[in-house]
């Protein structure tokens, strides 16, 4: 019943500084911190581009975790880095340097065994790139993309063409805003669903995440972390377990099971954040996910 | 079994502009918003201070909601106004009017009936005022007070005498901080347990609330509002909601029914920000506030 989930995003270096500490060139990426999630639940190949310099540790840790690499290119070159500073009360990243590298070059190009995948998701990037994934693609079964406030800006009309094929789109309330003009998040959020995608994400950070399919408006609050070491990528670990769950379901439009999809997520954007990079993920077992599911799960029922 | 509340704190005249219009003189104030919404659920009582213009209506608005007024004073001199104006996103209110009049010589006076009821709620006052009224309380059964960034700076050490006698404290996030000095919400909750309270709700506008009860946490997110008219009140609409339905339960340590309580609050809050002043709220039903609330809490519940 599983379907395997394709990814397409980027595949980083990334060096943080955060008030209770710094790491350098560690693994990162949207693909990356995605996979990493969606992988506990489904199978998962991924599809991006490094430089020669990507640390084959990094590379061995993704595969143990069944995730395929097999789309992963290697070009001449360094690997995408981004280095970055958080705010004492992580609201604020200040971005020090992005160094595109060979990801500035990057072409998607799927083979025979992408194409066959239930389940894409279009991690953020170029939507003229999305929307060429999407035509390799064929006829996935579920296809979820993500977003940036800088690609609304600079690709509106590609952004909105890639909206018309898409069926879930993940965003933060300022894209929400920004694409549709309405402070209501409501409104926006009605104004989203009309030009294209029947389910929207709305990723809140520490003050949650919404979901709106159809009539149905659910909000979930976040987990609460007593010590956030680096949000870095919490939002693709959230978008990974939220897909990660649904690929693995046998029906993704009856409202329970995304429900249960966004607690998933929650769930593992929680862990995610508790450490620098993809550490706390790729630590996790199966059971310390089951037992803060179970008892998130249980706190939110009121009766 | 239903406790009677006591509230302390302003009733004023609010004038508020926002995108949907606006409205002059409107009837608001902390005890005002309060008390119109914990009056749903129990029996209250307010002490305050109006001027010789407070209008009759008003008083009669008030009234029949059975909401006792006896501890309502009317000095010479007018009645405490507010003229403010809000963001397109309602983030943010700009104070373009701040009128004390008879307000800045309130002396909160209790009588004997007063000091009978067995829920004190201690509505955003001058901390020497609420530390005042908690010495003519005699013994409350529960305890419960609001405070604002003003206080904190201003009367840190009044404040912390107070919350060193009260069972519950309402704050937003950036009073928990500023109180504590932690930026993380959860140590930040903590720190404000250790000060007296053993109770922290934190509001946290559209992104709903939290309550901290030893070592309990949970969360709940806002129920979702497609029209925000004027959220004026709010806090002290949930506080009231929250309140209300604790004053009429058996046992306010028991974590079910804490829970319940946050999502009354939550409910009378999405209905007092579709209007302007206490209208929404004034005109509900009973029948309209278990729809909603039934509704609300089926919506969050995930399995």
């Amino acid at each position: 019943m599983k379907n395997t989930i394709l990814v397409v995003g980027s595949v980083a270096l990334d060096s943080v500084e955060t008030i209770h500490g710094r790491t350098q060139r560690a693994l990162g990426g949207s693909a990356v911190h995605f996979s990493m999630s969606a992988s506990r639940f489904s199978p998962v190949k991924v599809v991006g581009v490094v430089g020669q310099d990507f640390p084959s540790p990094f590379r061995r840790l993704l595969q143990r975790r069944n995730i395929c690499l097999k789309g992963l290119q290697i070009l001449p070159g360094k690997t995408f880095h981004w280095k970055g500073r958080y705010d004492e009360d992580f609201k604020n990243a200040t971005t020090i340097a992005t160094e595109l590298n060979v990801f500035q070059h990057f072409k998607p190009c799927l083979d025979k065994e992408h194409t066959k995948c239930g389940v894409l998701f279009l991690a953020n990037i170029d939507p003229d790139l999305q929307q060429g994934v999407l035509e390799q693609m064929g006829r996935a079964r579920l296809v979820a993309c993500d977003t940036m406030n800088y690609w609304i800006t600079l690709k509106r009309k590609s952004l909105e063409k890639l909206l018309s094929r898409v069926n879930m789109l993940f965003v933060n309330e300022e894209e929400a805003r920004q694409l549709t003009g309405d402070h209501n998040l409501i409104k926006a959020t009605r104004a989203l669903t009309r030009m294209g995608p029947e389910t929207i994400i709305v990723k809140r950070g520490d003050s949650g995440a919404m979901l709106f399919y159809r009539e149905e408006v659910f909000s979930i609050p976040a987990h609460p972390v007593e010590k956030v070491v680096d949000p870095t990528g919490a939002g693709d670990t959230f978008a990974g377990g939220f897909m990660g769950y649904l690929a693995a379901s046998p029906d993704w439009r009856d409202i329970k099971t995304l429900k249960r999809a966004m607690s998933y997520g929650t769930v593992m954007s929680s862990f995610s954040v508790e450490d620098f990079s993809v550490k706390a993920v790729s630590r996790l077992s199966k059971a310390e996910i089951c037992r803060r599911y179970e008892k998130f799960v249980k706190t939110l029922a009121i009766k």
